[in-house]
C-alpha cells in the first residue's frame, strides 16, 4: 500500500504500528514513510528502510505508532483558568469566576493561554483540535507557531464581547478571519455561534449564511444542560434542537457540541440531517450537566467525536483521560459492561473526530495519501505491561505522558517529549506571571 | 512543630509542601525533616536546612510535596491480566477469561505480577496499599523487596484454591502468614474472606475468630453488585450487609470493599458499627456494577477510602486517575457539581485510607511523629500550570506520571522516576514472557 512515485523524507518506525484503518491493521516492527506533509506508504520497517534509505529515521524500539488524536471540542485559552474555581454550582462558577475573568481578557492573554494549551495538547497526543473562543486571531497566531492542525472560530453572541464589542463588529471579525486564513495549510476557520440561548434566531441565521458562503463548519454548543432545554421551551416552545431545525439550520456542516439532553426523536432527526456531535464526558461530569446518550446516537448512525471542552471544566485537555472516562461512564450509566468498547472509543477519538470536522479523507488513520499526523507511545512501562490488545491498552491504561514523539503534517513537533516548535520553558514562566495577574484581579 | 531531640538524616524540600493536616497547611518553599523512618519536623526549607546541615537533601525546585497516596483496595497480581479481556458481560469475563487464567496461577507468577504492580504503584504515587489475593506469601515476598507499606490477606473461600487447596489448609496458611510477618515493619497481615456469596456463614465466622485473635483487619468484598444482593436475599432472606450483621461480624475492624448497593438504613448501620468502606469507582464503572452512594456515606459519618481494585477491571492502579473519576462521577450521578469537592477526594486518598487501615496515627498526612511516606510532584509542566489551588490541581489535573520522587518509611524508593528498590527493566522483560505464557494457555 503506497504512493511509490515519491521518495520518503521521514520514516517513523516502532515495535507496533496500528493503522486505525477499516481493517484495524496491526503491523509488528512497522513504519510510516512520509513525503513532505503526506503519508506515502506503511509497512514492515525492514521493507521501508530498504526502499527509502535516504529518509530521516525516527525509530522507537518499544514504540507504538498510532494516528494523532483529534480533540473535537475545546476552548484552548481557558487553560489560564485551570483550577481557578471548582466544585461550585454552575451559575456561581460562571458569574463569580469565569465571566469576570473573561471580561478582563485581551488578545495577548488569549495568545499566551492558547500557547499553554497547545503545549499540553501536543504533549498528550493531540494533533488536531476544534476550538471556539474569543480573540480567534490571537488563537490562530499561537496555533500558527505551534504547527498544530486546527479548526477555529470566534464565539459570537448577541451581547458585547471583550474582543469585538457589538455583534456587527463580530461579523466583520469573522470575515477577516476567513480573509486572513483562507488557504492556510493547517488552520481552518469555522463559524461559531455560542448557543441558542445567547444568540437570537436572526443572528443564528445570519451566521449560517456566512458559514455557507465559505463552506465552513457551523459549530455550536447544543442541549448541554436541562436549563438550556427548559429555557428554549419557555422562549420558543420547542427544544434547542427543534429550534435550530425550525430555523432551517441543521445540515451536515453543523457540529453540535455536548448534546447531553437529546430525545430519541431528536437523535433520529440529527442523524437524518447529517449533523455531527461532539461528546465531552469529563466536562459534563464535572459541571454535573448529565450524560449524553452516546450509545443510542451511535446506533442511530450519528457521527460522534470526542472533546475535552476547556481546561476550566475538566481540568485538562488530555484525550487519553477523556477516552478512559467515555469508555467507563456509559457502562455504569446503563449497567452494561459491553457498551462503548475500547475500539469504539478509539474510533471516536480518531476517525470520529475526523468525520466531525469533514476531514476524514485527510486525518484520523495512517493510510497512504493522508496527512502525516501521528504519535508514538513508549509501551515499555509498568502500567502498559503486558500488552494483549492495543485499543484496550490505549483506552484503559495509556496516559498522555506516554507520548514520546508527535508528527503533524509531516513535521516533528515533539521529539523525546521535547517540543520543537514551542518554547515550553518560556510558556510556563509567562503563564505563571499571567496567572498571578488573573488571581490579583479577583481581588 | 517538631521532635527536635533527633537529628534529621533526610531532608525533602520543594516549592510547595502540602501537609494534609487538619488545618490544610501549605508551606511555600518548605520541607520535611526525617530521622530514620519518622518525620521529625516540617517547616520552611531555610529553617530546616540551617537546623539539619548534615542531612541528605532531596530538593526539587518546582516540586510539590504531599503525603503518599493510599490504595485501600487492590489485587496487585492481577496486573498480569491487564487488558486480557474487556468490555464483556461480567459472567463471561469471569468464566471465560479470569477464572481459567487464575486456575493456572502459581506462586512464582503471583510474585512476578505483584512486582509489576508495585513498580506501577510507586511510579504513580502510591506508598501504601491493601491487597487481597491468592498466594499471599508470594505477594509478601515481592512487597518486602519493594519497600512499600502494605496490608495483605490471602483470599479465602469455600471452594478449592489454586494456592492452598481445601479451605482447612487455607486457614493454616493464614496462620502461617501471621507467624511469618508478625512484627514486620511494613507488612501487615489481614484476614480476607472473598465475599458472602463464596464463603459459608460458618467460614465467615471462623475467619472472624482468627482475625480477632490477631487484632487484624477483616477485609471483604461487600454489596458490589445487584446480583450479590439478589442472591443473598434468595439464600439468606436478607441483604449482604444484614447477613454479616446477623452473624455478628460487623465492627470497626471490618473493611467493606466496593459497597455499591447499600440502602440508607445499611449505611446508618455500618456507621454505627464503625465499619470502614473502600470506594472503587473506576472498577465499578468498567464492570457496570453501579455507583456507590459515597456522598451519603460521608454525610452519615462513615469512613471511606479509595481503591483501584485490580488491573483487570480498571485497567491501572493509578490513584490520581481514581481520584479524578471519583470527583466527577458523583457530580453527574446526582446532577450536583458541589458534591465530592477536591479536598474531600484528596482526604479519601490519604487520611481516609489511613483510617480504613487503622493507621491514621502513622500515615495519611505529613506531621511529626508519623512515618515518612511522601511523594514529590513536578509541577512545572503545561498541564499543571497555572496553580491556583492545590487539592483541585491534584484531583483534576495531576497524573501518576508527574511523581518524580517517592519516600516510604524514610527510604527513597524512587528518585527522578528511577526505582531504587526494584529492577524495572527486569520486571518488564520477565512480565512480557509471563504474558506470552498466559496468552498461549488460553489456546
Amino acid at each position: 500500500m503506497g504512493l511509490t512515485e515519491y521518495s520518503a523524507d521521514l520514516l517513523v518506525t516502532g515495535r507496533y504500528l496500528y493503522l486505525q484503518d477499516k481493517d484495524k491493521t496491526l503491523i509488528k516492527d512497522g513504519g510510516v514513510a512520509i513525503y513532505r506533509d503526506t503519508i506515502i506508504e506503511t509497512g514492515p520497517t525492514f521493507e521501508l528502510a530498504t526502499k527509502y534509505p535516504h529518509a530521516e529515521q525516527l525509530a522507537t524500539k518499544n514504540g507504538l505508532i498510532i494516528p494523532g488524536l483529534i480533540n473535537a471540542h475545546t476552548h484552548a485559552a481557558m487553560a489560564c483558568f485551570r483550577g481557578l474555581a471548582d466544585d461550585l454550582p454552575l451559575m456561581q462558577w460562571l458569574q463569580e469566576f469565569i465571566f469576570p475573568a473573561e471580561a478582563q481578557l485581551t488578545g495577548d492573554i488569549v495568545y499566551q493561554a492558547t500557547l499553554l494549551s497547545l503545549a499540553e495538547m501536543i504533549k498528550s497526543g493531540t494533533t488536531s483540535f476544534c476550538d471556539m473562543y474569543l480573540f480567534a486571531k490571537d488563537v490562530a497566531r499561537a496555533i500558527d507557531e505551534s504547527g498544530m492542525r486546527a479548526w477555529i472560530g470566534e464565539v459570537i453572541y448577541d451581547f458585547p464581547s471583550p474582543n469585538y464589542g457589538e455583534v456587527a463588529a463580530g461579523l466583520e471579525y469573522v470575515e477577516e478571519l476567513f480573509a486572513g486564513y483562507g488557504g492556510h495549510q493547517l488552520i481552518n476557520i469555522t463559524v461559531a455561534p455560542h448557543a441558542i440561548y445567547t444568540c437570537s434566531p436572526a443572528l443564528l441565521k445570519r451566521l449560517k449564511t456566512i458559514a455557507a458562503k465559505h463552506e465552513a463548519l457551523y459549530v455550536i454548543h447544543l442541549a448541554e444542560t436541562a436549563e438550556e432545554v427548559k429555557e428554549a421551551q419557555e422562549r420558543y416552545g420547542v427544544s434547542p434542537c427543534m429550534h435550530l431545525d425550525n430555523l432551517g439550520l441543521l445540515d451536515s456542516k453543523v457540529v453540535a457540541d455536548h448534546s447531553v439532553k437529546l430525545t430519541d426523536q431528536e437523535i433520529a432527526l440529527l442523524a437524518q440531517r447529517g449533523v455531527k456531535v461532539v461528546h465531552c464526558p469529563e466536562s459534563n461530569m464535572k459541571l454535573a450537566s448529565g450524560i449524553a446518550p452516546v450509545p443510542h446516537m451511535l446506533t442511530a448512525g450519528l457521527t460522534v467525536g470526542l472533546g475535552t471542552d476547556g481546561s476550566a471544566s475538566n481540568d485538562n485537555v488530555d484525550m487519553f483521560s477523556e477516552m478512559n472516562a467515555a469508555a467507563k461512564l456509559h457502562k455504569v450509566k446503563d449497567l452494561d459492561p459491553t457498551l462503548m468498547p475500547a475500539e469504539t472509543i478509539f474510533d471516536m477519538a480518531t476517525m470520529g473526530g475526523a468525520k466531525v470536522l469533514g476531514a476524514e479523507k485527510f486525518i484520523g488513520s495512517l493510510e497512504p495519501g493522508k496527512k502525516a499526523d501521528l504519535i508514538v507511545l513508549d509501551m515499555n512501562q509498568p502500567h502498559l505491561t503486558p500488552l494483549y490488545n492495543i485499543p484496550s491498552q490505549l483506552v484503559y491504561a495509556t496516559r498522555g505522558a506516554d507520548v514520546v514523539h508527535s508528527v503533524i503534517n509531516g513535521c516533528i513537533v515533539m521529539k523525546d517529549r521535547v517540543l520543537t516548535t514551542l518554547d515550553e520553558g518560556k510558556i510556563l514562566s509567562e503563564t505563571a506571571i499571567l496567572a498571578e495577574r488573573i488571581e490579583k484581579s479577583r481581588g
